[in-house]
């Protein structure tokens, strides 16, 4: 048997230096998205004013299937990267299961998480542009911390819009963010006037991330030499998001393995797409057949439950419209604790491959039952996750329990997106059995479903 | 120009496989501790009822060079390790200096420090003998969350007695080490003798690292197989922590490097001890020069201001009695926020290294002064450090500057020693100026040095 270490980590020169552009492999393309005035697709250049240059392009461009990454930018990535590609021994033996279980560790780096590799990503092309300045919005920190550091490593000013909800219940989150050099504002907030058109509506409400992206958007183009970025969904980001599983591949290539089940957690489709990116270009070309599951929390269930339609990525109703599956933007999520995975909408690629049938199984898991594997994973694998990568350990841990009823050995991998030593409040709330599952039901579902926008010739409602 | 690489971390095969005893190879030896009863040398059977019977032969071992690492251990240590040696490019080229700065982090596992490496093996050797439980303290909160960990994964129970100060301000820190199962008692407490005696004569204490000592000491002694551990200060502790160097020696050769200059922060000394072991090896016999750095905080300057005397580990004054320096063990330290440096002694094989001008110089570092360092390198390397390693951060920054001014090329090495998740309070208070800094007059001191014991022929008051 050949002798697979615990962790494997790439070498410097071993780091991937392009992109993969999942697109470019697609035999049938997402949806085009649509100007939100005209409801005519978007062009490129419409998308100067929100996105710089360089990252509009990215977002537009289908048909290039590898980007060189730029020399600065592999430059920081490799002050965290390659990250590990590691195999979950102790769970193994734990599960007593003739799987063999492998995670990609993503939070081996100060945000705590997979979204640094994006951030680092657009701070550098909108610096490239002369740009001064970002906007963005964070839900449970983690991109707004990623985005911080980036802008603190490039030179750029950063202003967070941070949902209210997040603001008050984590302020050691917000710490960080401004350690890192970065303004933080609770949204909805009284600077910007879709900020204080909610407010007027509802001044108590705790804000969500599709208010707190209307806002930074606003902020963002109404501020000379700024743009706005954003962490999730986009077609840019699921290709910085790449290099996940591009080392992911190369890694089990050098290790001789390679997935049978590939499992990420699923918020606005970033990890998942990143991870999955050239295992389903094998899939895509015919050449493999990896089984594909995406979970995402019972209390925010786009997939399982959402509609695949046009919808806006905000609650503002700012942003160009994009066909995904989508709760509705005026769906408001409850305080489910793995706050990134709290958005109403599903990134295009990510739906569009679902809805093809090439992401295989879209799977919810309730939280208490999130962090029933979250301790369980963390006692054996010593490492804490983030509630939200909590949710692929879940579902890894399912399938392992299947293998062994099966007596079936099946290799699986799955993203461990981030740490959770800023979710210790979550932890605690677990320990002392106060944690609470919240399923909602199709009364609930119905007003984000009566959000969605008519689009004549195109959706009716 | 040899192309060295932002992180070099060794593969699962090259990771040492035996620590190393630096005591081996001392010319002269710490003196022995005693008895605090009879006041003689102690026997190794002495120390059964306080530490199971492979430590207790470990802390009393000077002669034995090498101790091959269990299995167990290793298996436990290839989660997370090698860790990796980094290059600091990014501070390098802010600073503007001629010096290579390289850095050991010891922060990629969940405990977040370094601490790890000692409780896998003190857990283990536990398990091995039999035991059923074990009980330690904490102050910051590191090792508690290390030994919750390991005693989490070889399935032993587990009393923390945590520094009531840090109860109260750190309660996620609290929660992560029930995360791992481990009972956590606020000290001092009333579920102990000398407990309740501190209580009696102070009711509105907030403890000591001292006081939670004693208790934890207490509580071993008299519970069935059940043994008290340490995470810092003793021999054995040294001896584990040993693959800290270990590691960073064998890379830099990798790298065909050698540090002219050897830099940790210090408080009880096991990282300290641990970086520097192979390269002090070399310095005790001959063979190289390498300069060493130890860094404590201005609020507690046992190495700078303390005295070279026997003394208590512990405030109950029921520990053996060890040479060391000390401020006395009736010393209370303010509240500094590196709490994992807030003890009144220090290792005695780093103390006599120092005595005897091997340990070339000691400095403290004022908490603001700290901070500063923490936050620019946060921002360069893209690492939140914890404030107890962020001393040695200004010292190695310090270093670089100097060889600004002079022009050496100077190659800097210095121990990250765990990460800053638990500490951003500190950090508010730092971003928010309310952070102040404390230098204790010998005024302050004088109640320390009062409280050392005296010992007829040995050390009189």
């Amino acid at each position: 048997m050949k002798n697979i270490p615990h962790r494997l980590i790439l070498t410097e020169e071993q780091m991937p230096k392009q992109w993969y552009n999942l697109r470019a492999d697609m035999k049938s393309l997402p949806d085009p998205m649509l100007n939100p005035g005209t409801l005519k697709p978007i062009q490129t250049e419409e998308l100067y004013p929100i996105f710089c240059e360089d990252l509009a392009k990215q977002e537009m461009d289908s048909t290039t299937p590898y980007f060189d990454i730029p020399e600065e930018i592999l430059d920081v990535y490799r002050a965290y990267r390659p990250s590990p590609l590691c195999r979950a021994y102790a769970l193994e033996k734990y599960l007593d299961t003739p799987a063999k279980i492998y995670y990609k560790f993503e939070g081996s780096n100060t945000s705590g998480s997979h979204k640094l590799n994006s951030a680092v990503a657009q701070v550098y092309y909108a610096k490239k542009q002369g740009l001064t300045g970002l906007t963005t919005e964070t839900g449970a920190g983690q991109w707004g911390t990623a985005l911080a550091e980036a802008c603190s490593y490039f030179g750029m000013d950063l202003d967070v819009f941070m949902v209210k909800a997040s603001y008050n219940q984590k302020p050691y989150r917000k710490a960080i963010i401004q350690t890192f050099g970065a303004n933080v504002v609770a949204s909805p907030s009284d600077t910007t006037q879709v900020g204080r058109a909610i407010l007027e509506m509802d001044p108590d409400t705790t804000g969500s991330l599709g208010c707190a992206i209307s806002e930074a958007i606003e902020k963002a183009v109404s501020t000379p030499n700024r743009r706005y970025v954003l962490g999730s969904v986009l077609n840019q980001v699921l290709l910085h998001q790449s290099i996940i599983g591009l080392e992911s591949k190369k890694a089990m290539e050098l290790l001789g393995e390679y997935p049978d089940i590939v499992i990420g957690c699923a918020g606005g489709g970033s990890n998942l797409g990143g991870l999955i990116a050239p295992f389903m270009q094998d899939k895509l070309l015919g050449k493999k057949n990896p089984y594909f599951i995406a979970v995402e929390p019972a209390s925010c269930p786009s997939l399982t439950r959402g509609r695949y339609a046009y919808d806006f990525c905000d609650t503002g109703k700012v942003t160009p419209l994009a066909k995904m599956y989508t709760l509705g933007s005026g769906f408001i999520p409850s305080a489910n604790h793995a706050g990134g995975l709290r958005y109403h909408g599903m990134s295009p690629i990510i739906s569009k491959l679902y809805h093809d049938g090439y992401i295989d199984e879209a799977r919810s898991a309730e939280q208490t039952k999130v962090f029933d594997a979250a301790v369980q994973f963390a006692k054996l694998e010593t490492i804490l996750p983030a509630p939200e990568s909590a949710h692929a350990i879940r579902c890894a841990i399912d399938e392992a329990v299947k293998c062994k009823e099966t007596g079936e050995e099946k290799t699986i991998l799955f993203g461990l997106t981030g740490t959770g030593y800023f979710d210790m409040a979550a932890y605690t709330a677990y320990l002392e059995h106060t944690m609470t599952d919240y399923i909602p039901t199709d009364e609930d579902l119905k007003p984000g479903f009566d959000s969605l926008p008519t689009i004549p010739g195109i959706q009716e409602q």
